[in-house]
């Protein structure tokens, strides 16, 4: 079930990687390193902090078929991507949790340390879409606007206080991944914003 | 003393990431990530090259502490921070010659390899900044023009002497350290800058 | 005759770095910085990603020296560089080769695996350039059009071919420059380019 999660998420990251990049015009090629990086830049820059080499997004061919099924879709099946595009959010927001969480239990298992884990469960979240943007030459999305990071965040959380045996550890991955897509999609419905700091001039 | 010294460098270096991400329009959590990369970046990169997992950066409380107090302050005093901007950009150049010793110091203690130690020693006080401007999507300020990155490696290379013995190591940081802050001063009071290779057409 | 043929690809490597950096106007520092990087970048990723601390880009004199006789030779002989243009380009090519059937020898030497090796033999010939048009605030040309990064996954292949003993491991990495080389010197006379993906509008 959680590796089910996992490509699912996976796949959706490489899904938007994919897009982004193909409406730059990148090659064949650029668009599947894109899509590659959006999937599994956040977990490989994880995996070097807490020196788990080789990084895990490097050496399972799954999540490399998965980025190559996604780069597909997003070439042949454009317009059906377009009429999917409600689902696509919320498969984006499952696999943020999800990521977020997986993160969190990555990282604290191996060194149990608070700070680090809410850290790089967030990184491990939000950093492949950081990376593609950086790629893509432009301000990363998650740092400018929506609900995003933040949803990661309490994600994080979430699971943190399983590991701490705060909550049932069983269940703190579901809660986590639960409220992370709640939050997700209610602030795409609404349009929440995190406000930006006003400058004063 | 050397505490105070690494926290107050973390401090400026955050409240110049948050002041130009601000600046960008980020969001707050934009405003968050831009000045913790900006006052950690640069250890982060020098400890994942030296192999000091997890890096000091992403496990100590203290750092992000202080970065959260400079995104306050960056937020709530804009106008206090414009009056500051002098004793800001002294403080700033006292923590990169600090950062500067100290990435020296660390990684020479670890690898005693003399241009690791050079290396390291300059991206850990500029590699921060790098990637505040990589994220914010303009070429970092340290390539292309101002004395920063060559009072680092001034202060850098003051500390190296210290490692070797040729100099006292209880006088390398301090003397790293002023002479760093001197050059970066005197530089910007008289906009010394270093010369562009000229590009005949 | 191996070490010269890694010189060499570094040399060329941060020539075209430090001509890139020179035509963005970047002070001598930021040349000498991007023409390392571009030169060492793609090499220091995959040590870092294997654990091959800390990484050889940044412990070998060598390479220091060779990056700053390129800045120096981009620097004063621009006009030599341009009639040079064509043996640049051939010599560019062997670098990409070598240095990709490189990194797949190095990887697969300490972690014999498939994927690993291919994905971190492409990035050691292709990650130093996207870390250069990065910095520069440009999107990698690697990933916009040439073939490039094919010409160095096809001498990735073949090297992999020789660890796995399926041809001659004496013969493979001369294989896979020759080859790489072939197919980049042809794809530049001919102006072969990757498809890029259409978009639908």
């Amino acid at each position: 079930m959680f590796f089910v999660i996992d490509l699912m998420g996976t796949f959706v990251f490489a899904l938007s990687g994919a897009v982004a990049a193909i409406d730059r015009k990148l090659d064949i090629f650029g668009v599947l390193v894109t899509a590659f990086v959006t999937a599994c830049g956040g977990g490989v820059i994880r995996d070097l902090c807490i020196g788990a080499l080789p990084p895990a997004g490097l050496i399972n061919l799954e999540y490399l078929s998965v980025v190559a099924l996604a780069v597909a879709l997003a070439a042949f099946f454009q317009r059906l991507l377009l009429r999917l595009a409600q689902p696509t959010l919320f498969f984006d927001a499952v696999g943020l949790g999800f990521f977020a969480a997986f993160g969190v239990h990555k990282v604290y298992a191996l060194v149990p340390n608070i700070e680090l884990a809410l850290l790089l469960g967030v990184i491990t979240a939000v950093g492949g879409g950081i990376i593609r943007d950086v790629l893509l030459g432009r301000v990363p999305v998650v740092l400018t606007k929506e609900i995003y990071a933040s949803a990661a965040l309490l994600g994080a959380l979430i699971q943190l206080l399983g590991e701490l045996q705060v909550i049932d550890r069983h269940v703190a991955p579901w809660a986590a991944i639960a409220l992370c897509t709640l939050i997700r999609m209610l602030s795409l419905k609404y349009q929440w914003n995190l406000p930006a700091i006003k400058k004063n001039s």
